[in-house]
């Protein structure tokens, strides 16, 4: 029915009859004729219907904003003075011959150029018309070219793509499954799955050697900013690989993915254990963007008369850091007393500064609260952090997990709003994990998952599970982890040992996982993997602000779809097919 | 930690050194050294381990079937008369140096070459195991090629990977839906989507312009032989086309796939109208590689002393049809009569026949329990039929619908019994399509679903709803459905004019459809689209039996996956999170 997109229109083709469809973005009278603005896919053409042509003329003359049309004409040079050089079509037009309406438009409930003006509800609920602006028609479009260059990535690797079932049963990620009750297993119900991580780890038992999928996942927890409840994953699992290989494998596909897609040259990854990344960036996914790092003062502080750092500094989980900012001594009291209230969101009492004026005047150059307590040491404190006129550092002293905390969120946050970044990108992965992390009652929990391969024997393991090292790594990129992954455990044994420092009976092991178990006595070969965040990944490679808006169809954060009304009510009797009833209705319902 | 699988051994590596890890597929001592198969998911290589390495065959004398070894040695020439051509790799074998041992196997529940003796149960249950064999991985590996054949061929198009939502509304395809109730919306239930039809309308109507997903579906219904709860669709739309765009388009694809990846050259496309389809072969998926066709012999029965035959010739819904089966007067009565059976499973009284002996000696040389009430018409009806001697002629006469659907499968099954097919593989198109169907009450429904465009107009659709033609296309391939589709009702009006002709009051229709009827009224360009069944395609062309061998984990005909057994059992406080409960156990769980 066309000829060429909208945006493909240029200069080569003067001259030449054209027939375009599209959706009217503009319309205006000028002169007695009519210039529509015809959009599509691709871009934007002016489009000239004169009186001359009177059936034309009077289609156009119908036509409203996001009317349909099919126009043929002739292309042609924009008059002098006209011309529009910031866009791509901006030096042609179209003269039209004939105008066909395909399909009239309703006043629209908003105008694409005011999509601002209206609320994200009134956007999500006429998701089909937000969708219409070219912003969003490109931030899906890049999505499918990333989904593109990742499975030609992948394929050209050996990997295979092989589905995994979305009905299955309840997985081990331990956040809330959805479930689905089934019609003729009465009383038992399907988990839609959190990840194919079973799955994959069973195709590497087949032999399958390379597996990958762009896969649907499934998560029921109160949805924070930025995450949905399904969300799409790519996965991937090799055999006979160590995590060298691994990590090999996946940078190469994501520098080869931001060339092809966006035209950047990242270069090689760093490598940088937990504990480094903890204790510089109080993060395990530290954004190197930002030149700021923390710096342990814990020995400096262990004999000033000032409870708030002496107590952490003499506590064995306490830690004191400080983050010297360049530059820093220009905030505002008022700027000051904001961040000590962002501190607080992640349990910060507190947030002492001290400003370097004149580093010279001794503590006379120095502004600070809490200056007064340090004199001893505020000369070697200043060294260390290697302060000059300026400056402003920050402290933060508690338990080492709420300083990390809150003074690596204030980092990030003083790189934002000061615009310290050095660099666009940012990539590098943090290895070295710890296998376990403890709650406050000392119990131990997974930091990947049970299936995570620990770096050290199972004896090794027993004897101190809390020092263990796994052969997990994370990939991180400006600040966010686009994915994780490990070697995993391939001998049943050692499975077994992980279970049981996890608390986990073998009862229970055997009825959760007894056909991993099973399968890993069968000849399980030597594996791992990694799975990639892709809502995440697009998002930051769009330069979108919130995942929303690289995804279709996204649900808000009450996991609703304000277009379709879903999730929505269902007869009686559907219930009664899958053996269950509503719980406070059940009286009302007609059984 | 390989240097080459298995499979890719040849000649040309000759005296080199190799790598392989894998799985031990076969071992056998001989004179004192051990021979093992090494098998990968590339092939199976020979590896002998000499007592002159002591360690290798310590290790290599360990092994069992299905342990894991990773192999380091010389490739060399097999001996003279221990070659095998048969084998990719049966010239070559390896000489160890070293032999590790990976992992260890217990004895697997069944052995891979044995896999026909245990029931399908067992190895549904340890699939990890069945997957093992090479025929497996064969039909998931040419899968993984199918959609990557698809994908390129899709996206060269100008077609976008776009996912649409699962958790979902109930979507009109009619067939049961799996509900997932809502924790954060109490005694709301999402859907999972049958197919993505309306969010793909709705990606038209956003300008999208060209979509495609290779996309799960599910469909809560009571299995039959080769259904699955939860399949995948090759799901395309576009915009500003025409059913022959589509048809073209899509008919190159599954060219181009079967030229990639079977190597075969599909013609073009044959075109048949529904009509002609249900008139030559019963069936609206004919097989075309079977040469028998139904013959109408209704005007030539309509006055012969057989009321079975005359009643159906002069009722208006009847239909008397032959079919002739060259050289079939050769099959027995006992053959016959299993025939007879056949067709009394679609609802058939009796199957009457005439074998054509002599036809030269007229009434004399048939042989025939009806031929006595037919003299009169017997030389127009061997002539209409064309029949010769050694031929059989079967004849359907009841209700026409009972006629196709006995007489089409009877011609399909002949087909097979005899295999009379021409030619390996028939594809066409079926066009045409009336709108609707009528239940035997009269009630009329969409024979695809309702968001088809007629080809007429909406008076003339209400006029005569019955006669009414769609826009709708189906791919067949050998007597299979492989896609189908339509252009879909771009108008609002003509929508709610379906939407009445199928008796869904205006209310209904808001309720259910309302975002898509919002839609249409702000500018939905003319579109259609088409949606392959992967699974059934991928079973055609790698000449799988079930689609259970295309499916890397499938279900059983009740809907259960044996390996993991789900569904599963779940907790009372889960269920309560959930807002339902079970209805008979209602009493016995924890509340």
């Amino acid at each position: 029915m066309r000829s060429h997109y909208c945006g493909q229109l240029n200069e080569s083709l003067i001259d030449q009859e054209v027939t375009l469809c599209g959706w009217v973005h503009r319309r205006r009278d000028h002169g007695g004729v009519i210039f529509l603005d015809l959009r599509d896919r691709d871009g934007i053409a002016q489009v000239v219907v004169d009186p001359d042509t009177p059936d034309a003329f009077a289609n156009a003359d119908r036509a409203r904003n996001e009317f349909v049309l099919r126009i043929h004409g002739r292309v042609r040079s924009r008059p002098e003075g006209t011309q529009n050089p910031n866009m791509p079509t901006g030096m042609i037009e179209v003269l039209a011959k004939q105008v066909e309406v395909l399909n009239t438009a309703a006043t629209p409930p908003f105008q694409l150029d005011e999509h601002g003006r209206v609320g994200e509800e009134v956007r999500l609920k006429h998701r089909y018309i937000d969708l219409r602006r070219p912003e969003m028609i490109d931030k899906l479009r890049l999505r499918s070219r990333i989904s593109h260059s990742v499975r030609a990535y992948l394929e050209g690797q050996g990997f295979l793509d092989i589905e995994t079932p979305i009905l299955t049963r309840a997985t081990p990620e331990g956040a809330r499954d959805y479930l689905v009750p089934s019609r003729t297993h009465e009383g038992h119900f399907f988990a839609l799955p959190q990840s194919p991580q079973l799955f994959k780890q069973l195709l590497m038992v087949s032999g399958f050697d390379r597996y990958y999928q762009i896969a649907k996942c499934f998560r029921d927890e109160d949805l924070r900013a930025d995450r949905q409840p399904e969300f799409t994953q790519i996965d991937l699992e090799a055999s006979f690989v160590d995590e060298n290989d691994v990590m090999v494998i996946t940078e190469r596909m994501i520098r080869q993915l931001f060339s092809e897609v966006l035209e950047v040259e990242l270069r090689d990854f760093p490598r940088m254990p937990y504990a480094e990344a903890m204790r510089r960036y109080g993060s395990d996914k530290p954004d190197l963007r930002i030149p700021l790092e923390l710096i342990d003062v814990d020995d400096l502080m262990k004999d000033v008369d000032f409870k708030v750092f002496s107590g952490p500094a003499n506590a064995e989980d306490g830690r004191v850091a400080a983050l010297k900012v360049t530059g820093g001594a220009r905030l505002s009291r008022k700027e000051i007393d904001e961040y000590t209230k962002f501190v607080g969101i992640y349990g910060a009492k507190g947030l002492a500064w001290i400003k370097v004026n004149e580093r010279a005047k001794g503590l006379e150059g120095l502004q600070s609260p809490i200056v007064k307590f340090m004199e001893g040491i505020v000369d070697a404190l200043l060294d260390r952090v290697g302060a000059e006129d300026g400056d402003i550092i920050f402290f933060g002293a508690d338990k080492a997990r709420i300083v990390n905390e809150a003074i690596g969120a204030l980092r990030v946050k003083l790189g934002e709003d000061l615009n310290l970044y050095t660099q666009p990108w940012a990539p590098l992965w943090v290895v070295d994990f710890p296998m376990f992390e403890a709650d406050d009652a000392g119990r131990l929990a997974a930091l990947h998952h049970p299936f995570t391969a620990p770096s050290c024997s199972a004896d090794e393991l027993k004897a101190n599970p809390a020092r263990a090292l796994s052969r997990a790594y994370d990939m991180v990129l400006n600040g966010t982890e686009l994915g994780g992954g490990s070697i995993r455990i391939h001998d049943q044994a050692m499975q077994r040992t992980v279970f049981e420092v996890l608390g986990i009976t073998q009862q229970e092991a055997d009825e959760k996982f007894g056909f991993l178990l099973d399968a890993l006595q069968y000849g399980a070969p030597p594996h791992g993997g990694l799975a990639f965040g892709l809502d995440r990944l697009v998002m930051l490679m769009t330069g979108a602000r919130t995942i929303r808006e690289v995804i279709a169809f996204p649900k808000t954060q009450s996991a609703a779809c304000l277009m379709t009304d879903a999730p929505g009510e269902v007869a009686a009797d559907q219930l009664k097919d899958l053996h269950i009833r509503l719980r406070q209705k059940a009286k009302a319902s007609s059984e």
